[in-house]
């Protein structure tokens, strides 16, 4: 029955055959290579006039110094990815790379970094698109936490199904988005180079107050806020196999139109933001993308448009983790480096034990975070960042490891990008520490020590179980059998017999757990005339599990050279809620025997007909 | 570990031996026996005042003749149960008494209706007991819900240590309680009859406004509210076993006494209530026995300690259901109409499960009816009075059939108290049927067919386990013994071993849920040597037990006279924790074995140091 209820809500199994991916042509691939970065642009420029805003920094040229900063970095990333795409056609994760090129351990700290990334970029992902539909529908955002927390559950339940083919599904959020965001820019430009255009009603802007050194830190800041632009461009780096051939060649033009197109949303929306003078604080109802849109295309069906697509492309980004979580998770799992359940692939071919461990994490960190995006973005850029430096810094060894033809240029270019997205981590390190970094470098600190942990264990695990020296067991006597018994009815029968049957030595017990009962069971017992004394066992505070292990510990004792094996007479009811209906005994009595050594357990059922 | 926190949280275990109650002389067990009925006062005639209220019945007429029904009422169920205690010295309950003289079923229905009183019971008395306190701290009104639930846990741990001599203990709140009520009373009685007293402060009422249908059914209403102060008024009945001897005249004198205080203090805080011009409607924040008692005794220290001790005494109240239902329910669970673990006495020689239970259940009905005592009312009465009227009937034909000395005199008192409670129970099954009656006779209704089911289920099971007529089991044959491997390593080396040895036929399994691993296996397998093919089971959709339950199945059907066995290897982790870090195919595998039929499990385990 319940095995009716898991199908009909996650599916029928799927063969292991299933499992060969599809190889996609551009136009299908980009949509799946390209959510999560694009996505970002829901909130990158919002955090960016956030910082800046906070720190009472006005004018139009840091928003734009900032702004060719940022593309500048993602035309530094990209350049540096290409790279890396050359060199692992067969997909390199930053695990992948750092664990190649720069030993385990950083292999092991960019997994870290990449897994708390995978998280974030649920949480965060969720949080702004429910922000989206909040700016909209402020019931929506009052709710924001439940919302997200029901899209969440949506995208998990829809990952635990496996859906195949998802790329056509997909196509659709994409491009609208892509669309009703060229839309906008659009009306955005032509209402600036327009007759009668509003940029002359908004005032021209006060001259930049920024001063020294709070100044300089501050737009330090909101360069750091900017960052999460950045957030799944490397995505591509790991999906090259979904590219159709020539895949390499396929994924680098990929990467570069993906690049292209992030940079001209980003711009366009900041420069859009300055046009129409808008201004962004911390826990408004409304996002900036939706202030934009509404300045630039009034509160008509475009604007809602915008703001749907936006939701869209941001639950679709967020579905990304969904695969790209339990992947890695598996890959360390199968590594030895987390607990080996995770690497198991479910009935419908997907990771479901990662899929359900990232629902948890994320929509724990939704419910802290009080399902608000600003609050989240601090925690958000560092394992990227981790991750970007550790995959340039892993290609700089590489090239001058492997020396192949136009190695020196791509060594220059992973260079730049290593020396360039190093400092940039330090940056969002040092400016975002107290905003909430430091949670993610306690948590990538505690990650590493459970990888430690959990290798050590299957390490130790591996050795205990070697067969390289045969052990020497305890002897396999057929001798000594206990029978434990609550009273004296068919179902001790067959047990009795067994155990006659597999041992010479047969003793029946029963324990004391109420004197009075203890004496009916003797009497009845002695009249059946099975030929073995009963043993009763005294149980003063009246537990029955206790007396009876500590009997077979005294057995195991006087026989210091074999097994001793327990046979365990159990009826079984016919429905699962009459288990209810009788003292657990047997179970309770099975998992207290499980720790005692040289103890061997024989379950003998009586299956009741009602 | 697990067992140091309960011994800390609960108390280290008690040895049966000190099952023996202690026999305790009057002023002591009157604290036992009268907490329960004594609070009552608490919220009796608030209700009383309240339904008046709502009906538009105005003035002190009805009112006072409201009291002097209920009070005409108190004695005669008094007068009543002096004859129980006659006739039962050992302690004569509803059920006992129903069973006894009107069969089986009465009684079950009797039991039912004890079940659901002693609920409420909790339920009532913490709600109004919170309700007491929030009287004075509005924040304790506004979490009311927080409130009585954590009263709920703390009254069942305290129990789940199953504390001894708590008369001393508890004689404290109740003395308090008659203390503070008396001084009240006194008070407001010197200010009725002093000079400048503040009745000719309040207005002489109006004429009462009670015409004729609508105000019968208002009043008759207004009645059965009132008659929630009868709750636990049958207590003393149950345990007349906790008295000194002579038990029985000791107890029919403490219930004498009861009486006189309940009605007692009942007038009293009526006329109290009349005098002071208060009125009540439901959702005020202050209860009236707040108002009256600050209208008499000023918002001093005397007013606090009155709050203070009917919060303590309905707290006691309740706790005297947490020994009342696990002892009815554990009668029950004997008698076969429960589920048997529900009988279990703990290792603090208290009826954990039952205890459980009952928490579980009051604090569902505090969070369904928001902590509102009000609202729980109209569902209390019930149970009590079938409790009442069934006793009484019983006891009427106890007399016609015993003809003992003074049998007329009590067969009259009786069947007066039968007629009586029997018409009570139906005015308040018709009043406040809509009120919350209809879901007591909906609950009792299901309890009786729980009662059926499980009755039924254990007669079935009893026959199936008779030994009457000796049944035939299949061969106890060492024929053929599956050993399912999930890998080659030391952990299957002693259970090949172990099925050689109780076998003739072994037949060694692994499933192939990935195919890769499947011919690694097989190729160390073979290395092995061990002289006995390995069978692969092939698993498509990459299930583990599945495959191996189906090839079981196979194995039972082609040997159909005898009994299977499987073999499990299991290793054993040596911390808790470390069980996460592995697949628990054994486990999943002897759960599903469990269910087929002529499969006898051994579990050869084996035990990791690390």
């Amino acid at each position: 029955m319940l095995s009716a209820v898991r199908h009909f809500v996650f599916g029928a199994p799927f063969p292991s055959s299933w499992a060969q991916a599809e190889r996609l042509a551009i136009p299908l691939a980009f949509v799946i290579v390209s959510s999560n970065a694009l996505s970002s642009v829901a909130y990158a420029p919002e955090e960016v006039f956030i910082a800046l805003g906070a720190s009472g920094v006005q004018g139009r040229l840091y928003p734009l110094l900032l702004a060719i900063a940022i593309v500048l970095l993602v035309f530094i990333v990209v350049l540096s990815y290409e790279q890396v795409v050359r060199a692992y056609p067969g997909g390199g994760g930053a695990y992948v790379v750092a664990r190649q090129n720069l030993g385990n351990s950083l292999g092991l700290v960019a997994a870290a970094g990449l897994l708390v990334d995978y998280v974030l970029t649920v949480s965060v992902s969720v949080t702004a698109g429910v922000a989206s539909l909040g700016s909209a529908l402020p019931f929506v955002y009052e709710h924001r936490v439940e919302f997200s927390v029901l899209f969440v559950v949506a995208i998990t339940v829809i990952n635990l199904r496996g859906v195949r083919e998802s790329a056509l599904i997909l196509a659709l959020p994409v491009y609208l988005f892509l669309a009703a965001f060229l839309v906008m820019i659009g009306a955005g430009v032509l209402d600036f180079v327009g007759p009668g255009g509003t940029a002359g009603a908004s005032p021209a802007p006060a001259p930049s107050a920024v001063g020294g050194g709070v100044g300089a830190f501050s737009v330090l800041r909101a360069f750091a806020a900017g960052c999460v632009l950045l957030t799944g461009l490397e995505a591509i780096s790991n999906t090259v196999g979904i590219f159709r051939p020539p895949a390499a060649r396929n994924a680098r033009v990929t990467l570069a139109l993906l690049g292209g197109l992030l940079v001209a949303l980003f711009i366009g929306v900041t420069l859009l933001a300055l046009h129409f003078g808008v201004r962004q604080t911390v826990g408004e109802g409304e996002t900036l993308v939706s202030k934009v849109a509404r300045s630039g295309l009034g509160a008509g069906s475009l604007y809602y448009l915008v703001l749907a697509s936006t939701m869209l492309i941001l639950l679709v980004a967020a579905n990304t983790s969904f695969a790209a979580f339990p992947r890695l998770a598996s890959i360390l799992a199968r590594d030895g480096y987390l607990a080996r359940p995770i690497a198991n692939l479910g009935d419908r071919l997907v990771y479901t034990n990662g899929i359900l461990l990232l629902a948890a994490l994320s929509v724990a960190l939704i419910v802290v975070f009080r399902g608000t995006t600003h609050l989240l973005i601090p925690l958000y850029a560092v394992g990227v960042f981790v991750g970007f430096a550790l995959t340039q810094a892993g290609m700089v060894v590489h090239w001058w490891k492997s020396r192949e033809r136009g190695w020196l240029g791509a060594l220059l270019a992973n260079g730049l990008g290593a020396a360039v997205t190093g400092t940039v981590l330090v940056v969002i390190g040092v400016t975002r520490f107290t905003g909430g970094a430091y949670i993610v470098a306690i948590v990538m600190a505690l990650l590493l020590g459970l990888f430690t942990t959990i290798r050590g264990h299957y390490r130790a695990v591996a050795e205990a179980l070697s067969l390289e020296q045969r052990p020497v067991f305890p002897r396999i006597a057929r001798s000594v059998v206990v029978v434990p018994i609550g009273g004296v009815h068919r179902a001790v029968l067959p047990a009795i017999e067994y155990a006659r049957a597999i041992g010479t030595t047969v003793r029946v017990v029963h324990v004391a757990a109420e004197e009075e009962a203890a004496r009916v069971v003797e009497a009845r017992w002695n009249r059946l005339g099975i030929g073995i004394p009963l043993t009763i066992l005294p149980s003063p505070y009246r537990a029955v599990v206790q007396p009876l292990v500590d009997y077979i510990r005294d057995v195991v004792r006087q026989h210091p050279e074999e097994y001793v094996t327990v046979v365990i007479p159990e009826f079984v009811p016919k429905r699962w809620w009459q288990h209810l209906l009788h003292n657990q005994t047997a179970t309770l009595l099975k998992i207290a025997l499980l720790y005692e050594r040289r103890v061997i357990v024989v379950d003998v059922p009586y299956h009741l007909e009602h």
